[in-house]
């Protein structure tokens, strides 16, 4: 099995600011982890960032017939992007939708996603865990399914 | 580690109906996925479901030195609930928002929750995955914190 | 054939109180009138009131498999109770919505019912007469369905 | 006693389309079935249709000290009618409104009615049995007052 | 110099109906004071009064080259036509907005009016010399103009 | 008879700016004019300025037991002043607002009037010509009343 | 193949007014234009024109079973009508939304069409020219459907 | 006189937690504080928790005939409760609402109170003195009254 | 101690007018009664009225230094006074808003007040017992701070 | 004549995915058919696609002295780009709107364009014929002007 | 060059009070700062304030003819006055609309200015050198028109 | 020091259209004025346009480090982007928000900005001057703090 996990912009940031928010984990660090998860999970996982809206779209593109699932953290786009949830909706892929932060307690924009959905699910307010939660939910249900 | 999971109206009928949205698994089956996984993690759970929003907040009050956390699947008090929000800040209990469900596909008024912004974080739309992730996350952040 | 009458908060006040909205007929005076039009048509009703939500969902719960249909008047719950159209979602029974006065004519938060979506229809306007019609309409398309 | 039953527009065309909506009985179908209650209960009617709003506007001025009451189903004009609510409010018809379909269950734009407000109440939902149950409700409030 | 005066739904009732609102004159007696003030100032007016939205669509229409002015109570018309608007628009008549009775005092729904915005100016509040204000003001601005 | 005319912010300033909205006479102008025509009605005028609130308010509670009636244009305040309002309804005052232009075919939140409520009608969008149209009116409703 | 046009309110007035809106072609310029293409295409049209919003739900029942498109500007209604909307769903023919001007450019209250969602599509801004387009996307898919 | 005390869901829990929005007094403190106003003002009181909506309805209906007043901390269930208002108006009980922290500086959410405009007044924002000074008010208005 | 007692627009005309809302007493019989408190409660008050919201604003800036606290019924600035509200927060002293009316059972835009939350704490709805209970709580958290 | 078509996001997915929206077309089948409609209408066109609103914005720029019109098919950000907006606005170039499906008949957040405001027109529901509409209303317009 | 610098409600207060809003300096520091940069420039300047809408309306009428432009700081009438925004329409004074603090990092009521779409441009954030910032623009547009 | 200069989209396009908002500056030669201001300041500049949203986020994030300050204009995407936002509050640089136009004179839609509230301020409405005061505010705060 193999699962695609998408980064959205400023994540790349990750650790080295606002750790009240974000936690002090680099986004380097939550790729380790989810690596070490992944393996025991025995699934492949591809791992990129981007502060780009149309990469994001370009890549679940590519996606399709490759990746057998997609951990999304969109990010800001989360919030303004309706191309994103047109490329998902389009792709048919199945996605969770991650947060490190719980979006919910945050700022009342926060609280709308235009991407969820269209998501299989959403997880939230876990910090790294959030990542390492969505890759489980992904495992199961394309192994049930 | 002792965690309470608490179930609010309608759970109960689980499985006999609306399959399509909720799965077939009944709130016994999930008890029991949710007990095995909390044999494997070393945790003992609490298990209960209610009808009634009194009973819920009374026994988020009585979670209070009793449990180190909880996983709360509120229902349809969910977008309604004051008093469950309030019941959550005055304990301080650490809660994880649990819904098998994308409630974020579903109706409007299913998209806001008023429990969210006092939760920890918020797993939804996994069907019973949703507790079993619940249930790490919990024991997640109880182990580090 | 077996009909649940469900009535909400404050509706055993009926009689006493704000009779020029509500009547000035009992809620026992509306069972009686009910019980003699039941027995013109044959049917058998079952006449219940709770100030309790929660009772409410519990007895929209027993009712699956006893009943043949309900009518409810959930008083207040109406415009405010996620809880109860989740349980009419759940239980799928046949329910219809019942109001002594024009909920339409009265406080805008009144206007909008949360559990109207999920009833078969809604009678409104005419005090007792609206029980009577209601238990007809019960009646009628689970003879003709 | 006499009734008159006033149609909107569309209502010409029932039985036609969209039966999974309105039924399949037409709107002669109805008049039959109300002219048989009608005579049931010794009360005339009189049964008109128009797709026009000023044409039923005319009627209910007509109606004065000619009709005991009137079954009023404004199809499209519910929605967007100030005229016709005025029509009521200046002539003091007693007005019982009726819809085929259960219109909150229905589009946003169709759960509010203008003329609910100055009407003496509301069913909706039971297809061609609202018009019977409306026709009970506007007997028994002339006989009773 | 010749003026159109037109009167919308419902006004045909008045003098019989809802005097606390509408005063006690009829139509006929507004005509006649109107007629009175015309003939001191020297003007003819031509009166007329329908339930119709298209009629006085058409009637708008007519007055090109034909009237100095319109005074126009669209009833309750004036919430809700956009084609009336469209109307004075196309024709470029000055039209006076005339109202018996003060419509920002009353319900919500009767303090936006879609004509106004296209008008010359509005009087409303003073029951029949609303309408005598109105002609003068009619006159005022062509006899300047 | 006695007649307060009460001139809000910014109407000192008439003639001299933004004829193409307000019309080129100066206020004192439409004083000479409204005089002319008090003195033809028989009744006498008091006409006033002031930028401030707070005279306003001051102006109308002086006016009981003094003057007949008030015309107000209250400028600015009139879409936002409560205290303008509340004098207003505590003196019982009969008071005639009054515009220049036409606000209703101006910016949005000049189509909201606070004080209309509670005026006795609306008079707008006639220039000088709505101060002598209010007189009348002012006029015609005390020697009826 | 058999189209037919309907023009709502105003339309009659083409060319004569707002030219700067709506082009300096009249209503009979457009008939003949579109009559032309409709004889390239092989097409007939039947061409009509009303201000009253009931004729215009009369002639879109009559369209069925004698039309196979109806090329639909209604004009004002097009923002107001529940009725027009309820027609075009009842007779389901197929309905093509023409305007001339560019209604999402110009008041927000024309950027709403209530029939917009019940028609085949939308053609707006084209003058005259959003006719031809119309007939022509009326006929393509009458072609291949 | 006699009044009844009213406290809703999470009171129970006062002083044990967020002693910075509610004060580090505990509910039987607040008991005992207002027991001896009652000694000084020489009436009895009954002082009730409960976290439970329904029995909150349940007391204000037991009230009537029994106590003079009541004073009502309905906590969360005043921001969601229509049965609770229903309740208020159905006995016409005097009801003072209260609140120990001042609901407007707090979440939007809070300040607006569904059973407010029901109750005689409001006191808000001074802890365990808002109860002392609301049963002086309920004292001074039985006394007057 | 020293309080400040301020009251603004319309408050002179108490007992004047619309006692059914305001009652009886004259604000000169008001200050008596809260003299006659105060003197019992061995503080000493200075009582203020005026109609201009800049008076207010700077009866508060001179408050700082000289007074202990504030009694403020800000009338009809309640609801529209970002100044006043800024002077409190400018000038930090501790203020008790009062009305004599319940302002939550009026107008829908009495419901909202700009500085609420910038007060200590909210009373209304007690008429002069409203001042009272103020001067009380006023008294009582100077005591205990 | 020079026309630049250019396709906004997802759009090089069609036919792929979800044909019963955007019909079973893929866009390479889109461009071959609007190049013969280009080739008989003598016209030539530059046809591109994206998923990257910087590009559009781009790609719009440079379209200025080298192309005479533009037929836009922005996707997703036809709902969420002001970007797009003042590109077309600073560009002055004419442009055509174009959307496959009827964007009116879909979730509530398509039915508002930002662009729509500053295009020439729109065309939107008729599939691939959409783009053959809008290459002749680019056309003619160009003929014309 | 003469520049007139008003500041509204509450800048009297500066530095004494919320230094982490509004910074540490007195309005008369400000005053000295700007009267050297003005210095610097070669222009004279005015400096005011006042607590009174009315006053500052004053000013800004007497400003005609005698100041070159105005900077202008409203203070909490930004967002609430009407009649300031029609004293800078009619004068057509060239204004300047400077803020200590960045209005649009606060409460959400702070975000809209009634008078920002009236004045030349906006300056806010920067504490005492947003004074310094907004008369550099002054004299320069003054200097350049 | 070393200020970063930030265009974003259509800025290129300066001084080619729309000279009426926009002044008739090139960007190049803003860039020049700039230049000399920053000269005269003693500080170096970097100036940059892209049209990709996803540039400005890496340009701000590459800031970090290298640059003591941004000045962005930030266009379109102030009014759509979180990404922008959180960029921002990412790298916790120094920002000043400027605008050549006053956005609070435009379209509603400009009014807001979704970056203001993390920049330092905002500078809008002065042309090219914008950017010169931007660059001192900016060196300013850097000197001071």
């Amino acid at each position: 099995m193999n699962i695609l996990v998408l980064n959205g912009p400023n994540l790349n940031l990750l650790g080295v600011r606002q750790p009240e928010i974000y936690g002090s984990l680099s986004l380097a660090d939550i790729e380790a982890i989810l690596r070490r998860k992944a393996s025991q999970l025995g699934v492949s996982i591809e791992f990129r960032q981007t502060n780009h809206e149309g990469i994001l779209v370009d890549w679940i593109h590519q996606a399709r017939g490759v990746f057998d699932g997609i951990l999304l953290n969109a990010g800001g786009y989360t919030h303004t992007s309706v191309a994103l949830r047109d490329a998902i909706l389009a792709t048919e892929m199945q996605v969770v939708e991650v947060h490190l932060s719980n979006i919910h307690a945050r700022e009342e924009f926060r609280h709308r996603s235009l991407i969820a959905a269209v998501c299989r699910g959403q997880i939230c307010g876990f910090g790294a865990q959030s990542y390492v939660l969505a890759l489980e939910a992904c495992v199961s249900f394309n192994t049930v399914a």
